[in-house]
């Protein structure tokens, strides 16, 4: 806490200083989970004293909770809450294929999701934010699937929360296995895409 | 390792011996997870000497790989290896819908498969392991599933092993959230059971 005691009143961190320190809580949950995460590994791959860490984030559970929101944020989902001139059912479609993006921060991402859920199962005190972070998922997804069945792109008969909640569930069970080893990307991507046409689309 | 230097030629622990300490494992995994797992406290838990433990699974490793396969074989699934009378659809949605089942064992067991899959991201040496019993796990709900499809009880166009891949993805994306409390396990039976029905049962 060294720095804080010879800066009393630090300014706030620029925006982009505070994004770059987020980039590296991420890269370092990447390599080596939230178990795994200290406080030192971060502050060296951000290039910043450890103090100010403490000093934006107050402790290790403090920026877990803050990696879990940049994650949340970062999404490829999010997308879905941008206007866009696809129909509702090409939109959720390709919101969801990327997050299976074969890209660093994609993946990275992926990462800090699954390994804040898997963590919440021995951490209680993660599962308020993963909760939060799951429902507004589930909430922008099930919003695109509504418009979807407005525009006549996604079956009448589809409840769009359950689908919702069913098709996330599935991007998170492949996203796990795809990191894992145990899925290809593509083969991932196929099964996505064969749920995504049965739950929402017309039988042809 | 001074219980070996003691009993050099130690006789083959009896089965139950075994499954007392593979039981055991699987309590402290659910505990506190595969990153947070030592000897020690299986030790403690299973009544056994950590050298016993040594000698049998030779190290932390082989200690995890020992409960993973304990835990594919203990599996609610492996129920569809036996011979039943119900038919191919009831039999797969009774043995996918045990998995998010409420006793004990079957929580740890979920628990470790889970945590197993969350480590192999991190630990390679894992990886084979998961991906073997993911791969024995997908092989016996696809034969249920062309057992259906062989009885009538499931659509001729479904396709077993793509089928099978999806659900049980599904249903480890489900247990991952229903342990770490983002979903409620009726809600997360009722998902299933209704991905179930669209995958598998004819249109009504």
């Amino acid at each position: 806490m060294k720095g804080i005691a010879t800066d009393p009143k630090p300014a706030a961190a620029p925006r982009d200083n505070r994004e770059a320190i987020l980039g590296a809580v991420s890269r370092v949950i990447a390599r080596r989970g939230i178990r795994g995460l200290r406080i030192e590994d971060v502050a060296c791959e951000a290039g910043v004293s450890a103090a100010l860490l403490y000093y934006h984030f107050g402790s290790r559970a403090g920026l877990v909770k803050a990696a879990l929101e940049h994650a949340s944020e970062q999404a490829p989902s999010t997308a879905l809450r941008r206007p866009s001139d696809q129909n509702g059912f090409d939109a959720v479609t390709a919101a969801l294929e990327a997050e299976l993006g074969d890209d660093a921060a994609v993946r990275d991402n992926a990462v800090v999701w699954g390994e804040a859920t898997a963590s919440a199962i021995f951490e209680r005190e993660l599962r308020p934010d993963v909760k939060h972070v799951t429902a507004s998922w589930c909430a922008t997804v099930a919003e695109a699937i509504r418009e979807g069945i407005d525009d006549g792109s996604i079956r009448s008969d589809v409840v769009p929360e359950e689908a919702s909640d069913m098709l996330i569930t599935l991007v998170d069970g492949l996203c796990q296995r795809w990191l894992a080893g145990t899925i290809g990307r593509e083969r991932a991507r196929e099964l996505l895409r064969k749920a995504l046409t049965q739950t929402l689309a017309d039988p042809e």
